[in-house]
């Protein structure tokens, strides 16, 4: 596997992603866009890129969120920036799509075969970007937020949308995944919904225990496995089965 | 691959099961007892038990329900039967557990790696025998009603729970579907839910489409694969990975 720190510009920002990719691969691949949780590109998201070339060949950029790979230290010092950012639309948008553009501008990759997944607030961008009517094949979203920016252009959504959510997760209460799923009838989406009993936020990074707010945040190896699998399956269904699976 | 129609008793009916294995397996294999929608046992769960030995290279026994492989040829002579058996928490059970002892007298089980599916009224008896706190692993559901006989027996459930639902079924509402979730939460117990966007009642039947009503009942060839798939990744869990596949 061959990686570089890819950069671009996106809504004034200096964004530094984290590409990787198989270098022995003669073809364009699939590729997938990594969205990082709140805090920022750290190395969760940069791991999972990592793992998508590995597991299933494809090219995967782990995208940056603040500027320079900037990763907050705490809820504090994140949450006015990330609540600043998530009602200004045109900021979320630019964030996204431009990640897009950098990635397909790369040789390695089949443009006609992305998907986004993300983490946390990372997965409610890759829904914003289905949102936004990108060309993508699949927008996945582990324990992320479903309150998206403009409910009122899931008509435009093209990708299958898969929702891996904690049953249990403050973060995502049921209203929100009532509503959420209006929306997505409304727009007509191809979408699934799996909820995981007895899980909370944050189910896939180990480093959330750390965070000491178990019933809120907490590392589940079970439902980390399942949703990763869950995820596979969509991929194989979108964007082809990969020759090193 | 073999398969024999297995007879036994269940609250005073003469059952008819049918029952599929690989006849080269040299050693006990996992089972599934495979419970039919509320019609009766008839091609359709016959034929799934079928490709559980096919695919997976399990034992499956396709289970009757009411008694001599009986079939009601519409919803008027099969709910009042079903109204009556679904309130009889004695007599759901008896015929749920007289299943599986049929299923564990057999030489080609493997006794400590047993699941239950069921299509429709039948993944609610899935849920019934787990809540008899049989020792079954799994108890997956397709199209299935939620609301069980017992709930406050939650707490002796041993298998891991997955309901596969269409998101528009009118007979599963959401209603239902947070009950179920309360019942599972209070009972601690390993579950997951997956909803599908569009998609109403009887996805896993082509015949469904023959009833005439395609907003309550829908074959959907795309949810059908994707909670096959689903139950595959769990059996794969919980019962290991066939040699076959």
């Amino acid at each position: 596997m061959k990686t570089e720190e890819l950069c671009y510009e996106a809504d004034g920002l200096s964004m530094i992603g984290h590409l990787a990719w198989d270098e022995t691969a003669t073809t364009p691949r699939p590729a997938v866009l990594v969205f990082p949780e709140a805090f920022g590109l750290g190395a969760h998201a940069k791991a999972r890129a990592e793992r998508i070339v590995s597991e299933f060949g494809y090219v995967a950029l782990a995208c940056d969120l603040h500027g320079d790979q900037k990763v907050f230290p705490d809820l504090g010092t994140m949450m006015p920036v990330l609540t600043a950012l998530r009602g200004d639309i045109a900021r979320v948008r630019a964030r996204t799509r431009k990640a897009l553009e950098a990635l397909l501008r790369r040789r390695e990759v089949d443009a006609s075969r992305v998907a986004a997944i993300g983490f946390c607030y990372g997965g409610t961008l890759a829904y914003e970007l289905a949102l936004a009517g990108a060309d993508i094949k699949a927008a996945v979203g582990f324990h992320s937020g479903l309150q998206v920016s403009a409910p009122q252009d899931a008509g435009q959504i093209k990708a299958k949308v898969l929702a891996l959510i904690g049953a249990d997760d403050p973060g995502v209460p049921p209203e929100d995944r009532a509503a959420f799923e209006a929306v997505l009838r409304a727009g007509k989406v191809d979408w699934q919904m799996t909820l995981y009993g007895g899980v909370v936020h944050s189910f896939t990074n180990p480093d959330a225990d750390l965070l000491g707010k178990p019933d809120f945040l907490r590392y589940d190896a079970v439902a980390d496995r399942r949703s990763w699998q869950q995820m596979r399956a969509l991929f194989a269904e979108v964007l082809g089965e990969s020759p090193t699976s």
